[in-house]
């Protein structure tokens, strides 16, 4: 049994975790931190868990977390990095959550999250957590950063165009929405049900924090630097994201095929039969990618569509994704249950 | 392994046994019928079961289903009841999701759904699949009733007091709301998005035929006729009952003992500690019912707050958790994990 | 042209008042207050208001709004008391959303309210302001207390088998449901969209602010001390509440002309015709209340079932309603428009 | 007063134009017509309307249309090419809120509503009813073809920048998002709201029968071919349509005035303020369009964001709009009210 370690575990992604390993057949969930809930029932925060996890809130302490293999962090921005050096030390292995670790580059960080980077000497030792991507990598890493959830959203979608070299990379469009929980447990009035459902607005039209870590990783398969325009939109659901992407080809190819191909091998990656258009609800709940690939009126623009649940395969089940490959275990173990649907 | 068959596959409760039934470690589903859909792929209409349940609905023909061990039939009203003699002959074990066998009485039973009964012989053999009322006649059944939704959060709210006999049976209030996924997934106007969401109604007042079918179980417990008051609500909500339930003490009662009591070893029935008030989402996608008691001002008023998910506790979660005691298996197998939240 | 004051105009009752206002034939909006926001454009807190309310917020100072020929309260409880005084001094008259001078005793509104009330000298002057009920009163008030949303919805339900002491008044049953709005624009996690979607609960069972509100108005009516539980619960929808009452009859009545006759002339309150059961969307953004009344299986338990739009018949329109009543305008003044539907 | 029918009553924007109607200055409803319907009161179909349209539907036979000097058809395509013959030869004018006089190419139509156009000699007398492109025609239209709702939302945003001439026509994209309601009012599975809750989904992607309205228009203004990509995606929610637009720049321009000069008269089209983000809730139930302009990055790419309601600005209010300008009245009138909000 993995022995496994969540600081944070207050938020979404966090009792998202609780909930997934509540299931693992391999995990031991030993330690799970919270600054404000210390001493307080995980159970009594998240009643679905009754039963399923029945140990307290602890104090972020370093100390108590040197008993676990594993340590997730699911906390705020700029919170990993301040403890991650020393749990490395302490020779424990990091899948983080949070984006401390997925920009590698310590002043475009500091310009985006609006603080100095103070782990900067890390940056090149993390590995970006996309399994599709760098699942090598993962199996062999130390500190892994788990991408963004529109960043998995988006470059799943992008990968095969971008790898196969068949689009135009000066003016790719990803018009991303996503469900209220990507923005994470927080009292915040702009949040509310009554503001938010039954209306639908875009935000961070001028730059959000996901751009660069997407372009990162364009600019690295292009292998030159591609021009993204990212519009993020709040859906009024709590799970969900949909990605509709458009680029322009430079050149005929079997865009199905291309697809089933790059994906044949990943089991959380459904290219659905040419013609489809994945619903959110299909992979509610569950790790799972869906992927349509269209291109309208037979003209020059590929459009592909892309829909993942935000808190799994966006956040907390890729990390268990992640863990299963740097630990040896099925890479589906835990993760391997169909979608809520309806 | 398990042989199953589903009849009348196309609907919430037939795809919810399917959802549920892809993780069960001890099922082989071999035959899943729809008289609108067979030849398609069952994946095509759930695409969430991609990869999961990769059959194709074929015709209900009774030679099909003796292969089975089992038959659930989560098919319309009426349907149940033309099938089930034939295939008990052929030694065939049946959990009828629909209300064909749940009320004793054939002629009530033809008042309330609008045609004869056509198996009314065996009304006296089919067991009320309630286990935690009726535990021992499901192991030996050949033919389970599965309760319906909104019986099972009220009966599981009402049971503790009945069988102490420490309420007034002459006026028990039971004010439930569903959500829509328990009208059915068919295509009525009423049952729009357009037409519910952001809406609360409630229907049925002048009776509900979910109201004999709980009158009955009270009167067995009560061993006199009880007068309920029902009134059922929609809430634009896809999933969830919640049911209040109002009484009139006639004696002084640690209430939250005796319902912690009654449900000690039920590992389905979670009876929250005092001061709660369940949520819906607490239970959704899983087979818990949680249940709070209260008694306001400490007067003589009982208020009983009973939440299912109306697709699992309330229909195939409940279906599944019948098959388990009548084969004998584990009475959690598929049914052990969390619910989603949020 | 009536010169009006809204103080603490950032929150629902307020922007309310604001939509509604900016519409009314007879209304000059003078004065718009908040603490918070002084100096930024209401329109800029609420674009719908766009080039209707092109005035800034302002600091709630009485000087300001001394100015005004009535002024509405639609601040946090505990506001009003403490400058009503002084402006009823200045001549000028009280519209007092808040619950400030519902309750006619101080004590029992300090144990409810958790403070001590600083203006209890005024409380008998207080007229409480439902229309239906105190009509004269309310024309010739200095200070109209507006009453709250679910007591709205609930005396409009009771007042008229109370009036004609046809049931028990010893076992009354209020379960009512309201929409997010009703608590307030308030940076709270428990009123996020992610927490309250898909998801239905009761709050509150122990007792609730407008329980002594409503009960003080049913006992006035009574004549005695009436028992009645009140068990609010949250609906995942913006506005609207629906609430259903339940009874015992103490007499055979014909229940809908009972109904009928009492709201024969009262243009806000809408009785349906028998069998009907109102939808909360009927009477979206409207100040409309629809009531139906049933008799289930011709028992001795009456049903009522009564919707209003919280933000409107429950606050704003309501204050409106008096505010008509109180300067000698056209009742339906600036209401008189149909529900959103769908 | 002018004298007003309504063929097709019973649908969405049927309904729509009833309720706006209702408080319409100087409008008489005469006639309001529903085959399925006719006999039945129009406040039984809609609760919402008792009190203010009380008349009951009736056949709708082209006699009883002649007493009307105009008819609005909000019924099915393929209905109003059928009787506005007729009606025309009556001397009444026509405002069809479907779309069989939006199309100037009988055949193009025919193509893409699969059905012969039956009245091919009356497209080249239609206007299209957008008051901002075409208000001069409007005014004396016999026969005005009411724009589809993506078109007005779409079209509204792409005006300035193609009549300025300022963007490539080669690649155009609208990735557009619209509320359930303008599916219409239909008994379909997947409108469900236990199908569309808590899910989001594009559709028509190869391709969707406003895309040759909206590209008519777009090569009419570029007097070229202009390429449009239009993905139209699915909403949980009832009213709004939020059009997101993206084409590159091939000069530069002073976005935000271009904006506003030229929609400076236009009453109903809002420009915001420079990094605004329009919410579909802005306009809920209200004639406006809102729209915003951005320039991310400072890049090339122009983004466009616009919204409206589909069942107002989009549908039933543009189509009083055009009556307005028709029979000179205030263009305003029964349409000068803030949207709902929240």
């Amino acid at each position: 049994m993995t022995r496994v370690g969540i600081v944070g575990a207050t938020g979404y992604t966090g009792s998202e975790l609780l909930r997934l390993l509540a299931r693992h057949p391999d995990v031991d969930v030993r330690v799970v931190t919270s600054r404000t809930e210390a001493g307080k029932l995980v159970s009594d925060l998240f009643p679905a868990l009754r039963g399923f996890q029945d140990q307290c809130f602890t104090e972020p302490q370093t100390a108590a977390l040197t008993e676990c293999e594993v340590v997730f962090f699911a906390a705020p921005n700029g919170t990993a990095m301040q403890q991650v050096p020393a749990l490395l030390d302490a020779g424990i292995r990091i899948i983080d959550l949070s984006a401390d670790f997925r920009l590698q580059d310590a002043e475009e960080w500091g310009r985006w999250y609006g603080q100095a980077h103070s782990a900067a000497n890390l940056l090149d030792q993390a590995v970006y957590g996309l399994p599709e991507l760098n699942r090598d990598a993962i199996v062999n890493a130390r500190l892994v950063a788990n991408p963004g959830c529109y960043p998995t959203a988006i470059l799943l979608g992008l990968l095969p165009l971008l790898e196969a070299g068949c689009i135009d990379t000066g003016s790719i469009i990803a018009d991303a929405k996503s469900g209220v929980s990507g923005a994470g447990r927080k009292a915040e009035i702009n949040l509310l049900l009554a503001e938010n459902a039954e209306s639908f607005r875009a935000y961070a039209v001028a730059g959000h924090r996901h751009l660069p870590e997407i372009s990162q990783v364009l600019n690295s398969i292009a292998g030159e630097k591609i021009s993204l325009t990212f519009v993020p939109h709040l859906l009024p659901i709590i799970r969900g994201i949909h990605a509709t992407m458009y680029a322009r080809l430079n050149q005929l190819t079997d865009l199905q095929a291309l697809f089933e191909e790059r994906y044949r091998n990943e089991y959380f990656v459904d290219v659905l039969p040419e013609g489809s258009q994945p619903e959110t609800r299909s992979v509610r709940s569950s790790n799972f990618c869906r992927i349509a690939v269209h291109r309208p009126s037979d003209g020059d623009t590929v459009v592909v569509l892309s829909v993942i649940d935000n808190l799994v395969k966006g956040a907390a089940g890729q990390a268990i994704q992640n863990m299963n490959l740097m630990f040896g275990l099925d890479e589906k173990a835990g993760l391997d249950f169909p979608a809520l649907m309806p």
